[in-house]
């Protein structure tokens, strides 16, 4: 019998530090999973980050861009230093590849897993049951750039931001949004904004959620504003199940939903284009934290839970299943001893390859 | 011996749902402790909120606003109600006396009392001395107003919103926050913002913290991503000591922190106008809650609390801390039996009177 191999192309941008160490043990936990799936990774490295920065004063340069556009999907492992002025690789790469490659649905699922340690005490209603998806939009809001200073350093300096956001732009996510509640057992969804006092933008979102809201009958619809969402995530985390919120509103929420679920050194994200007009890309929520790059100190997971959902958006759900699998056992197992980044990236890989072999 | 007696003038804007149940609490310990420090308060009440909007259409009027303008302070419980469409009171009403009034500190502490429910668990580091205070520009940011829609309803529509941000603005809210820090003991000020994405506004922000900052070298200054802060919140509260913020951030990092240190019924709040060129304007932080109104089962405190920061602004910072001392007392004194609004009001008014006459 001859085995069929797919094969995909990955740009793997790993980035500034922590980011490279965990993109790593991302990457090997990919190579164990695939072959069972038929499925082969090609990669290319690309150095972009605050090295590249430092060396050639590029960001992303419009051509590394194409070439990142020709492959079918992104891992990115964190980019940033202190040593680069805030802002510039946020706008000039990050946000450059979100915006350029329409990844229009950030999507950041929370999970608490069991033996997780969490902030919240036990007094917390349904504590066992935080389980839900932030629907993040990822192409407009106040993320846009749209903005500017006049004056600047001067007693008169006028500095702008600007939110846009159209219907185009809000009902695609809006429907993705629905379409991934439909899709759960809970079918909930919560519209997270402030559209008591950001009136414009916030009844564009509101009506545009009652209007797609008609053709989703079984989902059960919600509204909350933005800090009271925030207080519902300490104090009933389990009362969510897909929120669909701006991008703003969105990078505060997963964070927090991240701190709740047990640190940002769990949380996955990926910024998808769902048309598959360009390739998504997968990341994890954390940042590059400089201060403890180069000391295998990095916890790998949410690099690894990105690549499973890099699986996922490839069409290969068992293999993500069989990945998510892998590091619930390894995070329900955890002791207090702590592990390097490569024995977190080891022990998940041989969970998932004792998987492989009983099932198959 | 003739004691003086310094009459204060109050506007008070009892307002929708619970407002009226928790203001008349407020009021009640006000005049409890009033005598005993030689003031006098006169009431006007100002019927404001959903009520007037339906009977007549209006929110604010021109006249009221300058009635309300000619006193002393505003005492105000809480606007808002379903039946009216989302943004009319609060742009209409509550925003325009803050910008009108020229509140452009939002003064909002936040400290966990011994003995009250808090989500986290026992494992937060220093969860017993959650003791901060958020200074949230008042006057601002996206809360302008400045944005817009075209093309409403249709395929096409675009809607924008614009944050504003000056230095005369972000400066005088800043050196009020230094100024706050430099008076407590730990001496500390985080300026939470996000200046890696929203680069303009940011960048002016960060630039007026660390010009002021050097006419305050004894006071340490800290930087947080809003989304960061959103984590320290609940995985490390007892870092933060003054917080200077926007006012959009600090909205929603409010909510977050009352969230922590016991909810938003114990949650005070002051629109502070620190030149005293108008009247100051002091409420709870939580809202109409309409589903439990006229039941007697608001919490009064944070009314009460507000009433407190009212004194102290008056310039009866003794008077301020009886109640809070009274509040500190009630609170820690809590069993877990339900009590009506007005037995709270009353153990509270009781405790400041015990106080008073042990004080002499
Ligand atoms: C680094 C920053 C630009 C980014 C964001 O704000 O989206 C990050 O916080 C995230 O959540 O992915
Ligand atoms: C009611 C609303 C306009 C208000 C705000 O957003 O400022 C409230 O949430 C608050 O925090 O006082």
């Amino acid at each position: 019998m001859v085995a069929m191999t797919t094969s995909f192309s990955l740009a793997v941008v790993a980035g500034d530090g922590i980011g490279p160490e965990v993109t790593s043990q991302a990457l090997k936990v990919l190579d164990v999973v695939a072959p069972a799936h038929g499925i082969s990774f090609s990669t290319t490295d690309y150095d972009l980050g605050a090295r590249r920065y430092h060396a050639t004063g590029e960001t992303l340069p419009d051509s590394v861009l194409e070439e990142i556009r020709g492959h079918d999907a992104i891992l990115l492992g964190a980019v940033g230093d202190p040593s680069v002025p805030s802002g510039v690789l946020e706008r000039g790469l990050l946000l450059k590849l979100r915006f350029a490659l329409d990844h229009y649905v950030n999507l950041r699922p929370s999970k608490l897993y069991p033996g997780v340690t969490t902030p919240l005490g036990d007094n917390i209603t349904g504590r066992g049951d935080i389980d839900f998806v932030v629907v993040r939009e990822g192409t407009e809001g106040p993320y846009v750039g749209n903005g500017g200073a006049i004056r600047v350093g001067t007693p008169h300096e006028l500095a702008t931001e600007v939110s846009i956001n159209t219907a185009f732009g809000v009902e695609r996510v809006v429907r993705d949004a629905f379409a991934r509640a439909q899709a759960r057992p809970r079918k909930k969804l919560t519209l997270v904004h402030k559209n008591n006092v950001l009136v414009h933008a916030g009844h564009l979102w509101t009506r545009t959620v009652d209007a797609v809201a008609t053709e989703f009958p079984d989902v059960t619809v919600d509204y909350l504003h933005v800090d009271a969402a925030t207080i519902f995530l300490v104090t009933d985390p389990s009362r969510f199940d897909v929120i669909v919120t701006d991008n703003l509103f969105g990078d505060i929420l997963t964070d927090l939903a991240a701190a709740i679920t047990g640190g940002i050194g769990l949380a996955a994200s990926g910024n998808v284009n769902p048309d598959r007009t360009s390739p998504s890309m997968f990341e994890p929520v954390h940042g590059s934290a400089p201060d403890i790059a180069g000391q295998s100190k990095a916890d790998p997971t949410a690099a690894i839970l990105s690549g499973g959902m890099l699986l996922e958006h490839l069409g290969f759900p068992e293999a993500a299943a069989q990945i998510t699998a892998a590091v619930e056992a390894d995070i329900t197992g955890r002791s207090s001893a702590p592990r390097s980044t490569e024995e977190v990236g080891e022990a998940i890989a041989s969970l998932v390859s004792d998987r492989l072999s009983a099932g198959g």
